[in-house]
Protein backbone atom coordinates (compact mmCIF):
# COMPACT_ATOMS: atom_id res chain seq x y z
CA UNK A 1 0.00 0.00 0.00
CA UNK A 2 1.90 3.29 -1.06
CA UNK A 3 -0.44 6.01 -1.42
CA UNK A 4 -3.23 5.58 1.55
CA UNK A 5 -6.22 7.84 1.59
CA UNK A 6 -9.17 7.70 4.41
CA UNK A 7 -12.58 9.41 4.47
CA UNK A 8 -14.19 11.18 7.21
CA UNK A 9 -16.09 13.73 8.26
CA UNK A 10 -14.99 17.59 8.00
CA UNK A 11 -17.18 18.35 11.32
CA UNK A 12 -19.32 16.24 13.66
CA UNK A 13 -21.49 17.62 16.51
CA UNK A 14 -20.24 17.10 20.16
CA UNK A 15 -21.73 13.88 20.88
CA UNK A 16 -20.33 12.58 17.61
CA UNK A 17 -16.94 13.56 18.14
CA UNK A 18 -14.62 11.02 19.01
CA UNK A 19 -17.16 7.82 17.91
CA UNK A 20 -16.82 8.64 14.16
CA UNK A 21 -15.95 5.46 12.65
CA UNK A 22 -12.90 6.84 10.67
CA UNK A 23 -11.11 7.06 13.85
CA UNK A 24 -10.77 3.16 13.58
CA UNK A 25 -9.11 3.25 10.57
CA UNK A 26 -6.63 5.96 11.40
CA UNK A 27 -5.41 3.98 15.08
CA UNK A 28 -5.21 0.73 12.64
CA UNK A 29 -2.40 3.22 10.39
CA UNK A 30 -0.57 4.48 12.93
CA UNK A 31 -0.29 1.11 14.66
CA UNK A 32 0.98 -0.44 11.46
CA UNK A 33 3.40 3.00 10.74
CA UNK A 34 1.51 3.64 7.22
CA UNK A 35 0.91 7.30 6.50
CA UNK A 36 -2.36 8.42 4.74
CA UNK A 37 -4.16 11.30 3.79
CA UNK A 38 -7.38 12.29 4.89
CA UNK A 39 -10.07 13.16 3.09
CA UNK A 40 -12.93 15.27 4.52
CA UNK A 41 -16.41 15.94 3.52
CA UNK A 42 -19.13 17.64 4.81
CA UNK A 43 -22.37 15.69 6.11
CA UNK A 44 -24.11 16.99 2.53
CA UNK A 45 -21.91 15.13 0.55
CA UNK A 46 -22.58 11.88 2.12
CA UNK A 47 -25.61 11.15 -0.25
CA UNK A 48 -24.16 12.63 -3.18
CA UNK A 49 -23.47 10.60 -6.52
CA UNK A 50 -19.23 11.20 -5.77
CA UNK A 51 -19.45 10.14 -2.79
CA UNK A 52 -21.69 7.40 -3.07
CA UNK A 53 -19.77 5.82 -5.73
CA UNK A 54 -17.03 4.73 -2.77
CA UNK A 55 -19.76 4.39 -0.05
CA UNK A 56 -23.07 3.19 -1.32
CA UNK A 57 -24.60 4.01 2.11
CA UNK A 58 -23.76 7.59 2.48
CA UNK A 59 -21.42 6.58 5.66
CA UNK A 60 -17.53 7.40 6.81
CA UNK A 61 -15.05 5.47 6.43
CA UNK A 62 -14.09 5.08 3.02
CA UNK A 63 -10.22 3.83 1.74
CA UNK A 64 -8.27 3.96 -1.21
CA UNK A 65 -4.85 2.36 -1.61
CA UNK A 66 -3.05 2.11 -5.26
CA UNK A 67 -6.85 1.68 -6.28
CA UNK A 68 -8.17 -0.41 -4.40
CA UNK A 69 -11.53 1.46 -3.04
CA UNK A 70 -13.12 -0.47 0.16
CA UNK A 71 -15.39 0.76 2.36
CA UNK A 72 -16.60 -0.64 5.77
CA UNK A 73 -14.48 -0.14 9.22
CA UNK A 74 -14.25 -3.90 9.56
CA UNK A 75 -12.86 -4.66 6.06
CA UNK A 76 -10.50 -1.83 6.15
CA UNK A 77 -9.18 -3.00 9.56
CA UNK A 78 -8.81 -6.33 8.94
CA UNK A 79 -7.61 -5.33 5.18
CA UNK A 80 -4.78 -3.06 7.04
CA UNK A 81 -4.02 -5.22 9.73
CA UNK A 82 -3.45 -8.07 6.94
CA UNK A 83 -0.18 -6.22 6.03
CA UNK A 84 0.53 -6.13 9.67
CA UNK A 85 2.23 -8.64 11.96
CA UNK A 86 1.56 -5.87 15.01
CA UNK A 87 -2.52 -6.46 14.42
CA UNK A 88 -3.21 -9.81 13.28
CA UNK A 89 -0.52 -13.03 13.44
CA UNK A 90 0.22 -14.68 10.07
CA UNK A 91 -1.06 -17.92 10.66
CA UNK A 92 -4.16 -18.68 9.02
CA UNK A 93 -5.87 -20.27 12.48
CA UNK A 94 -4.93 -17.19 14.60
CA UNK A 95 -6.06 -14.73 12.11
CA UNK A 96 -9.47 -16.61 12.13
CA UNK A 97 -9.64 -15.94 15.80
CA UNK A 98 -9.01 -12.25 15.12
CA UNK A 99 -11.79 -12.33 12.38
CA UNK A 100 -14.07 -14.13 14.92
CA UNK A 101 -13.73 -10.99 17.93
CA UNK A 102 -13.24 -8.15 15.22
CA UNK A 103 -17.07 -9.58 14.29
CA UNK A 104 -18.14 -9.85 17.65
CA UNK A 105 -17.28 -6.42 18.08
CA UNK A 106 -18.67 -5.35 15.31
CA UNK A 107 -22.14 -7.68 15.09
CA UNK A 108 -22.99 -9.06 18.74
CA UNK A 109 -21.47 -6.11 20.81
CA UNK A 110 -22.13 -2.94 18.29
CA UNK A 111 -25.91 -3.26 17.50
CA UNK A 112 -26.71 -3.20 21.16
CA UNK A 113 -24.67 -0.18 22.22
CA UNK A 114 -25.65 1.53 18.95
CA UNK A 115 -29.47 0.89 19.60
CA UNK A 116 -28.66 2.43 22.96
CA UNK A 117 -26.83 5.53 21.20
CA UNK A 118 -29.93 5.93 19.25
CA UNK A 119 -32.13 5.90 21.64
CA UNK A 120 -30.94 8.70 24.11
CA UNK A 121 -28.86 11.02 21.74
CA UNK A 122 -31.60 10.36 18.24
CA UNK A 123 -34.60 9.81 19.57
CA UNK A 124 -34.26 10.87 23.01
CA UNK A 125 -37.18 13.22 22.17
CA UNK A 126 -39.63 9.96 21.23
CA UNK A 127 -42.16 8.94 23.24
CA UNK A 128 -41.64 5.67 22.97
CA UNK A 129 -38.01 6.08 23.94
CA UNK A 130 -37.98 5.91 27.35
CA UNK A 131 -40.76 3.52 27.52
CA UNK A 132 -37.80 0.66 25.03
CA UNK A 133 -34.51 2.12 26.93
CA UNK A 134 -35.20 -0.62 30.13
CA UNK A 135 -35.00 -3.19 26.94
CA UNK A 136 -31.87 -1.84 25.29
CA UNK A 137 -29.90 -1.40 28.60
CA UNK A 138 -30.69 -5.09 29.36
CA UNK A 139 -29.32 -6.26 26.15
CA UNK A 140 -25.85 -3.95 26.11
CA UNK A 141 -25.22 -5.30 29.76
CA UNK A 142 -25.92 -8.67 28.95
CA UNK A 143 -23.43 -8.58 26.24
CA UNK A 144 -21.01 -6.21 28.14
CA UNK A 145 -20.96 -8.82 31.18
CA UNK A 146 -20.22 -11.90 28.90
CA UNK A 147 -17.26 -9.60 27.47
CA UNK A 148 -16.21 -8.70 31.08
CA UNK A 149 -16.29 -12.58 31.67
CA UNK A 150 -13.76 -13.07 28.88
CA UNK A 151 -11.51 -10.05 29.48
CA UNK A 152 -11.44 -11.62 32.99
CA UNK A 153 -7.41 -12.09 33.75
CA UNK A 154 -6.65 -10.67 29.85
CA UNK A 155 -4.93 -7.92 28.55
CA UNK A 156 -6.81 -8.26 25.46
CA UNK A 157 -9.24 -9.93 23.49
CA UNK A 158 -6.60 -12.67 22.09
CA UNK A 159 -2.60 -13.34 23.72
CA UNK A 160 -1.65 -9.90 22.58
CA UNK A 161 -3.42 -6.75 20.92
CA UNK A 162 -4.79 -7.28 17.47
CA UNK A 163 -7.11 -5.34 15.22
CA UNK A 164 -10.14 -7.01 17.12
CA UNK A 165 -9.00 -4.50 20.12
CA UNK A 166 -9.28 -1.56 17.70
CA UNK A 167 -12.80 -2.52 16.70
CA UNK A 168 -14.27 -3.50 20.49
CA UNK A 169 -12.53 -0.58 21.87
CA UNK A 170 -14.05 2.18 19.88
CA UNK A 171 -17.30 -0.19 19.63
CA UNK A 172 -17.58 0.15 23.82
CA UNK A 173 -16.56 4.18 22.88
CA UNK A 174 -20.11 4.43 21.35
CA UNK A 175 -21.79 3.69 24.90
CA UNK A 176 -19.37 6.49 26.88
CA UNK A 177 -22.76 8.86 27.35
CA UNK A 178 -24.40 6.20 29.47
CA UNK A 179 -21.73 4.86 31.29
CA UNK A 180 -22.17 1.45 30.82
CA UNK A 181 -18.70 -0.31 30.65
CA UNK A 182 -18.12 1.82 33.57
CA UNK A 183 -19.89 -0.93 35.76
CA UNK A 184 -18.01 -3.41 34.57
CA UNK A 185 -14.68 -2.48 36.17
CA UNK A 186 -12.93 -5.46 33.90
CA UNK A 187 -14.25 -3.61 30.82
CA UNK A 188 -13.64 -0.49 32.29
CA UNK A 189 -9.82 -1.12 32.37
CA UNK A 190 -9.65 -2.82 29.31
CA UNK A 191 -10.93 0.26 27.31
CA UNK A 192 -8.33 2.57 29.64
CA UNK A 193 -5.75 0.25 28.62
CA UNK A 194 -6.10 0.28 24.46
CA UNK A 195 -7.18 4.05 25.01
CA UNK A 196 -3.54 4.73 26.43
CA UNK A 197 -1.92 3.46 23.49
CA UNK A 198 0.48 6.14 21.53
CA UNK A 199 -1.93 4.82 18.68
CA UNK A 200 -5.12 5.52 19.51
CA UNK A 201 -4.40 8.70 21.58
CA UNK A 202 -2.74 10.31 17.91
CA UNK A 203 -5.59 8.59 15.76
CA UNK A 204 -8.03 10.77 17.85
CA UNK A 205 -6.55 13.94 18.34
CA UNK A 206 -5.88 13.99 14.81
CA UNK A 207 -10.03 13.50 14.19
CA UNK A 208 -10.78 16.07 17.34
CA UNK A 209 -8.11 18.82 15.21
CA UNK A 210 -9.57 18.33 12.14
CA UNK A 211 -12.96 18.90 13.83
CA UNK A 212 -11.77 22.16 15.60
CA UNK A 213 -10.18 23.07 12.26
CA UNK A 214 -13.54 22.75 10.49
CA UNK A 215 -16.76 24.01 13.52
CA UNK A 216 -19.17 26.38 11.97
CA UNK A 217 -20.03 29.39 13.08
CA UNK A 218 -22.92 28.45 13.87
CA UNK A 219 -21.93 25.32 16.11
CA UNK B 1 -10.39 -29.20 7.01
CA UNK B 2 -10.42 -32.42 8.06
CA UNK B 3 -13.70 -33.27 10.82
CA UNK B 4 -15.54 -30.08 10.62
CA UNK B 5 -18.62 -29.75 13.28
CA UNK B 6 -21.00 -27.10 13.23
CA UNK B 7 -23.48 -26.10 16.30
CA UNK B 8 -27.17 -24.90 16.06
CA UNK B 9 -30.68 -25.74 17.77
CA UNK B 10 -32.19 -28.60 18.06
CA UNK B 11 -35.04 -27.10 17.59
CA UNK B 12 -36.31 -23.56 16.91
CA UNK B 13 -40.22 -21.62 16.65
CA UNK B 14 -41.82 -21.20 13.76
CA UNK B 15 -41.06 -17.48 13.13
CA UNK B 16 -37.41 -18.39 13.41
CA UNK B 17 -37.25 -22.00 11.39
CA UNK B 18 -35.26 -20.84 8.21
CA UNK B 19 -33.19 -17.89 10.02
CA UNK B 20 -31.30 -19.53 12.45
CA UNK B 21 -27.37 -18.39 11.51
CA UNK B 22 -26.03 -21.97 11.44
CA UNK B 23 -27.84 -22.01 8.17
CA UNK B 24 -24.66 -19.75 6.94
CA UNK B 25 -22.26 -21.92 7.64
CA UNK B 26 -24.24 -24.93 6.33
CA UNK B 27 -24.68 -23.28 2.93
CA UNK B 28 -21.16 -22.30 2.91
CA UNK B 29 -19.79 -25.81 3.60
CA UNK B 30 -21.89 -27.11 1.21
CA UNK B 31 -20.99 -24.66 -1.79
CA UNK B 32 -17.55 -25.60 -0.80
CA UNK B 33 -18.14 -28.78 -1.06
CA UNK B 34 -17.17 -30.01 2.80
CA UNK B 35 -18.49 -32.84 4.88
CA UNK B 36 -19.37 -32.16 8.23
CA UNK B 37 -21.15 -32.86 11.35
CA UNK B 38 -24.00 -30.57 13.28
CA UNK B 39 -23.88 -30.46 17.18
CA UNK B 40 -27.42 -29.85 18.21
CA UNK B 41 -27.84 -27.79 21.61
CA UNK B 42 -30.99 -27.21 23.03
CA UNK B 43 -32.15 -23.71 23.97
CA UNK B 44 -31.21 -24.07 27.79
CA UNK B 45 -27.71 -25.25 26.87
CA UNK B 46 -26.78 -21.88 25.25
CA UNK B 47 -25.76 -20.75 28.71
CA UNK B 48 -24.45 -23.82 29.94
CA UNK B 49 -20.92 -23.23 30.86
CA UNK B 50 -19.42 -26.35 28.36
CA UNK B 51 -21.44 -24.55 25.25
CA UNK B 52 -20.13 -20.97 26.76
CA UNK B 53 -16.67 -22.43 26.53
CA UNK B 54 -17.30 -22.75 22.45
CA UNK B 55 -19.74 -19.39 22.29
CA UNK B 56 -19.08 -17.03 24.98
CA UNK B 57 -22.18 -15.09 24.09
CA UNK B 58 -24.60 -18.26 24.26
CA UNK B 59 -26.02 -18.31 20.55
CA UNK B 60 -25.59 -20.13 16.93
CA UNK B 61 -23.53 -21.19 15.66
CA UNK B 62 -19.94 -22.49 16.35
CA UNK B 63 -17.53 -24.40 14.63
CA UNK B 64 -14.88 -26.65 14.81
CA UNK B 65 -12.50 -27.93 12.78
CA UNK B 66 -9.36 -29.97 13.55
CA UNK B 67 -8.89 -28.16 16.86
CA UNK B 68 -9.80 -24.91 15.45
CA UNK B 69 -12.51 -23.23 17.23
CA UNK B 70 -14.65 -20.40 15.51
CA UNK B 71 -17.81 -18.45 16.38
CA UNK B 72 -19.31 -15.43 14.64
CA UNK B 73 -21.15 -16.91 11.67
CA UNK B 74 -19.09 -14.01 9.47
CA UNK B 75 -15.74 -15.27 11.11
CA UNK B 76 -16.86 -18.95 10.13
CA UNK B 77 -18.16 -18.26 6.59
CA UNK B 78 -15.39 -16.37 5.87
CA UNK B 79 -12.64 -19.13 7.17
CA UNK B 80 -14.86 -21.91 5.09
CA UNK B 81 -14.33 -19.14 2.20
CA UNK B 82 -10.78 -18.97 2.84
CA UNK B 83 -9.89 -22.34 1.02
CA UNK B 84 -12.28 -21.97 -1.31
CA UNK B 85 -12.23 -20.32 -5.12
CA UNK B 86 -16.28 -21.11 -5.51
CA UNK B 87 -16.88 -18.40 -2.08
CA UNK B 88 -13.66 -16.43 -2.73
CA UNK B 89 -11.15 -15.59 -5.22
CA UNK B 90 -7.41 -15.80 -4.08
CA UNK B 91 -6.26 -12.07 -4.71
CA UNK B 92 -6.02 -10.13 -2.05
CA UNK B 93 -7.93 -7.10 -3.38
CA UNK B 94 -10.59 -9.14 -4.65
CA UNK B 95 -10.74 -10.94 -0.56
CA UNK B 96 -10.96 -7.40 0.80
CA UNK B 97 -13.93 -6.50 -1.07
CA UNK B 98 -15.77 -9.93 -0.48
CA UNK B 99 -14.76 -8.83 3.25
CA UNK B 100 -16.26 -5.36 2.51
CA UNK B 101 -19.29 -6.82 1.64
CA UNK B 102 -19.70 -9.12 4.48
CA UNK B 103 -19.07 -6.63 6.64
CA UNK B 104 -21.77 -4.32 4.88
CA UNK B 105 -24.28 -7.14 5.46
CA UNK B 106 -23.35 -8.18 9.06
CA UNK B 107 -22.87 -4.11 10.25
CA UNK B 108 -24.97 -2.04 8.32
CA UNK B 109 -28.01 -4.05 6.65
CA UNK B 110 -28.50 -6.60 9.48
CA UNK B 111 -28.64 -4.15 12.45
CA UNK B 112 -31.62 -1.90 11.36
CA UNK B 113 -33.39 -5.32 9.96
CA UNK B 114 -32.72 -7.31 13.22
CA UNK B 115 -34.19 -4.58 15.08
CA UNK B 116 -37.52 -4.95 13.21
CA UNK B 117 -37.56 -8.78 13.69
CA UNK B 118 -37.37 -7.94 17.51
CA UNK B 119 -39.74 -5.14 17.25
CA UNK B 120 -42.24 -6.86 15.43
CA UNK B 121 -41.91 -10.63 16.77
CA UNK B 122 -40.08 -10.27 20.40
CA UNK B 123 -41.63 -6.77 21.56
CA UNK B 124 -44.55 -6.96 19.66
CA UNK B 125 -46.93 -6.51 22.64
CA UNK B 126 -44.51 -3.74 24.28
CA UNK B 127 -46.77 -0.66 23.99
CA UNK B 128 -43.59 1.38 22.33
CA UNK B 129 -43.50 -1.35 19.52
CA UNK B 130 -45.99 0.42 17.44
CA UNK B 131 -45.09 3.53 18.03
CA UNK B 132 -41.47 3.16 17.41
CA UNK B 133 -41.83 0.67 14.44
CA UNK B 134 -41.85 3.70 11.24
CA UNK B 135 -38.29 4.92 12.28
CA UNK B 136 -37.39 1.13 12.28
CA UNK B 137 -39.55 0.27 8.85
CA UNK B 138 -37.81 3.89 7.26
CA UNK B 139 -34.35 2.62 8.68
CA UNK B 140 -34.38 -0.87 6.66
CA UNK B 141 -36.07 0.54 3.48
CA UNK B 142 -32.62 3.08 3.35
CA UNK B 143 -30.89 0.19 3.69
CA UNK B 144 -32.62 -1.85 1.53
CA UNK B 145 -32.67 1.21 -1.80
CA UNK B 146 -29.10 1.55 -1.59
CA UNK B 147 -28.30 -2.48 -1.93
CA UNK B 148 -31.32 -2.09 -4.86
CA UNK B 149 -28.90 0.32 -6.49
CA UNK B 150 -25.95 -1.34 -6.24
CA UNK B 151 -27.61 -4.84 -7.23
CA UNK B 152 -29.64 -2.87 -10.48
CA UNK B 153 -28.06 -4.81 -13.33
CA UNK B 154 -25.88 -7.12 -11.17
CA UNK B 155 -26.52 -10.85 -9.98
CA UNK B 156 -24.24 -11.01 -7.47
CA UNK B 157 -22.75 -8.46 -4.96
CA UNK B 158 -19.48 -8.40 -6.67
CA UNK B 159 -18.93 -10.15 -10.04
CA UNK B 160 -19.81 -13.47 -9.21
CA UNK B 161 -21.39 -15.52 -6.55
CA UNK B 162 -19.14 -15.50 -3.19
CA UNK B 163 -19.87 -15.72 0.67
CA UNK B 164 -20.98 -11.98 0.82
CA UNK B 165 -24.39 -13.33 -1.30
CA UNK B 166 -24.56 -16.07 1.68
CA UNK B 167 -24.67 -13.13 4.35
CA UNK B 168 -26.65 -11.05 2.35
CA UNK B 169 -28.91 -13.56 1.54
CA UNK B 170 -29.69 -14.92 5.32
CA UNK B 171 -29.67 -10.84 6.14
CA UNK B 172 -32.66 -10.38 4.13
CA UNK B 173 -34.32 -13.45 4.97
CA UNK B 174 -34.41 -11.95 8.56
CA UNK B 175 -37.29 -9.51 7.44
CA UNK B 176 -39.33 -11.75 5.68
CA UNK B 177 -42.42 -11.45 7.99
CA UNK B 178 -42.66 -8.00 7.33
CA UNK B 179 -42.64 -8.74 3.23
CA UNK B 180 -40.25 -5.40 2.79
CA UNK B 181 -38.05 -7.02 0.10
CA UNK B 182 -40.64 -7.44 -1.99
CA UNK B 183 -41.10 -3.80 -1.85
CA UNK B 184 -37.54 -3.77 -4.04
CA UNK B 185 -38.44 -6.28 -7.20
CA UNK B 186 -34.19 -5.94 -7.81
CA UNK B 187 -33.57 -7.32 -4.09
CA UNK B 188 -36.42 -9.74 -4.46
CA UNK B 189 -34.66 -11.49 -7.96
CA UNK B 190 -31.63 -11.57 -6.06
CA UNK B 191 -32.94 -13.41 -2.88
CA UNK B 192 -34.99 -15.99 -5.24
CA UNK B 193 -31.70 -16.52 -7.39
CA UNK B 194 -30.07 -17.33 -4.70
CA UNK B 195 -32.39 -19.24 -2.28
CA UNK B 196 -32.38 -21.08 -5.73
CA UNK B 197 -28.89 -22.56 -5.54
CA UNK B 198 -28.61 -26.17 -4.94
CA UNK B 199 -26.30 -25.37 -1.66
CA UNK B 200 -29.01 -23.50 -0.18
CA UNK B 201 -31.71 -25.81 -0.55
CA UNK B 202 -30.02 -28.45 0.60
CA UNK B 203 -28.87 -26.42 3.65
CA UNK B 204 -32.15 -25.32 4.55
CA UNK B 205 -33.67 -28.68 4.51
CA UNK B 206 -31.14 -30.36 6.27
CA UNK B 207 -31.85 -27.46 9.20
CA UNK B 208 -35.90 -27.72 8.62
CA UNK B 209 -35.60 -31.48 8.57
CA UNK B 210 -33.58 -31.24 11.85
CA UNK B 211 -36.12 -29.09 13.61
CA UNK B 212 -39.10 -31.76 12.35
CA UNK B 213 -37.24 -34.05 13.89
CA UNK B 214 -37.18 -32.10 17.41
CA UNK B 215 -40.27 -31.05 17.53
CA UNK B 216 -41.21 -30.59 21.21
CA UNK B 217 -44.63 -32.34 21.85
CA UNK B 218 -45.87 -29.53 23.21
CA UNK B 219 -45.49 -27.36 20.29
Amino acid sequence: MSRISVWGFRWAPDFAQGLVRDLRVRWALIEAGRSYEVQLIGFEERTAAPYRQRQPFGMVPAFEADGLQLFESGAIVHHIASDCAALMPADASARAEVLTWMFAALNTVEPPIQNLLETDLLYGNEPWAAMRRPVVVDAVKARLGVLAGHLQGRDHLLGSFTAADILMTTTLRLARHAELVAGFPVLDAYVKRCEARPAFRAALAEQMADYARNTPIAA
